[in-house]
């Protein structure tokens, strides 16, 4: 099938671009970017002379910040096309819903990826997690937003989410991998006195089960990086590490050791073939509302001034 | 039917117990509060052991503050109460989401009430807007928080929705009265430096028609209150004002003229036994995850200083 990219930022010549190419569900048909383009393929600096010029693409996929993203999809749908957004899936819950109902009217698939849920490790944590008792679960999601957003100053405008940009990659593995909903209890934002979202933050999670389940986020580590979680159960503890990548049971490692996102963006779009041909929908915001319920409940604290 | 009222504060006593005293759908059987009764009710300080002694009285109205709010509504669950919450139903999402699940488990009814949709120009409002072209619709909801919460710290807390309190009641109407679905654009939120929560709001959103949709919320309004919005539409403006008591048409007043919440508790509580006889279920969450957009997505403004 073919299919459009929009938005060739680092994220889509990183991932997108190379799972495409690789992939033998999808041709990369034409690009959309200012000024982003990819060698060999049709590239339009207008997404609206794109959707007119290419009719025969039925798919698009978006790769643009949170805050645009709304406009692009509602035109995508507008003008018939399946639409795959990359995560978070829009600025706001009302505005994913309302894409969600208009799909659902023109008979359009539509799938909010949540790229991390597709990390090696995240399917056999989940079937390990199933019949066990959890006592707790920590996570541990501290980066350094220098080296991996040089200069993006959207992700701490408002809007742009800050640390709940990776944060929220935790959120989707641990909404995937618990059997048992979730809410948010008790939280601390910690928002740079010149910047509009938070760089840091600790969520505390109610569980059915009288679970603790915790977070911690933080966008200031450097050195070592860490994206783990270890859940702690009756029968024994689970730790995953490396983003999802890898899983140690009872410190025993499981399966084989990967690093990074090796396997993640081919498995979104493989998904999102299979969505196409069957005519389904993939709109699980529950990573979206739980940042959602952060910024409505937490306790806001200013800490010093951030630059990049 | 029986019903227990839980929380015997300045909401309860203004417009639940009156509401349940004049209807013939209930008796008031029993209160739970740390501190408030009603005269010839019999009064818990526990909502354990009143859900225990009174296995008879099967449906509880919780008007606590939204915090504390999801304990109560999951014990009165899961012992096979039917349950009434007063807006806003808590204090996340996802609780909410949470409630209505084990309601569905259950087979129990739950009811996310919002007082001001039961005004009484919001359905006639509603009709007259079924048909017309929205050109914008402008909301202006200014009231002095000393006169209305006075020395209510808990809504400047974390999790207390601040100027978002009655704020939320005009999200209520503007989510019924309109025919098409809104989403947040752009917001600034006005935090007192001493507190953590809003005292005033500035929201616009997208129409799926092009209309210009804004709100005003203000917490700092003395002398005239007001609590309007104002519909300019192709055919003619229409205007609600104190808070969908009254109505307008290009500046002539429809129906008869109200003052203040008349009718807006009675009708909720005949929603509730028919809720009850029919073993009915609504949770809409729409005015809330507006509210918890605008926390996602608004700019943060620093203002003076708020002591009541």
């Amino acid at each position: 099938m073919d299919i459009a990219l929009v938005g060739i930022g680092k994220i889509a010549v990183d991932q997108h671009v190379p799972s495409l190419k690789g992939s033998s569900d999808w041709d990369l048909a034409a690009t959309v970017s200012r000024s982003g383009t990819v060698e060999g393929v049709e590239a339009f600096t207008s997404f609206d002379e794109m959707l007119e010029a290419r009719p025969e693409i039925r798919v698009v996929s978006l790769c643009l910040p949170p805050v645009p993203r709304f406009d692009y999809a509602a035109k995508a749908l507008a003008a018939g096309r399946h639409v795959m957004l990359e995560k978070p899936p829009g600025a706001t819950l009302a505005e994913c819903i309302a894409l969600e109902e208009m799909a659902r009217d023109k008979g359009l698939s539509i799938y909010a990826t949540w790229h991390s849920r597709e990390a090696d490790k995240v399917a056999p944590a989940k079937a390990w997690l199933a019949d066990k008792t959890l006592k707790s679960l920590h996570v541990t999601w501290r980066e350094d937003v220098r080296r991996w957003h040089p200069g993006q100053d959207w992700i701490f405008e408002a809007g742009g989410l800050g640390v709940f940009d990776p944060g929220i990659n935790a959120l989707s593995i641990v909404t995937e991998i618990l059997p048992d909903p979730i809410h948010l209890q008790s939280a601390t934002l910690s928002f740079p006195e010149n910047r509009q979202a938070p760089i840091a933050a600790d969520l505390a999670f109610f569980h059915p089960g009288g679970a603790r389940v915790t977070c911690d986020f933080d966008f200031r580590q450097e050195g070592e990086q860490t994206w783990s979680m270890e859940a702690r159960c009756e029968e024994g503890t689970l730790l995953l590490t490396n983003g999802g990548g890898n899983m140690y049971i009872d410190g025993e490692e499981q399966g084989e050791h990967h690093s990074g996102l090796d396997g993640e963006y081919p498995r979104l779009y493989a998904k999102m073939a299979e969505l196409v041909r069957s005519g389904g929908i993939d709109m699980d915001l529950r990573p979206l509302r739980h940042a959602a319920d952060a910024f409505l409940l937490g306790r806001r604290s200013v800490v010093e001034p951030f630059e990049f």
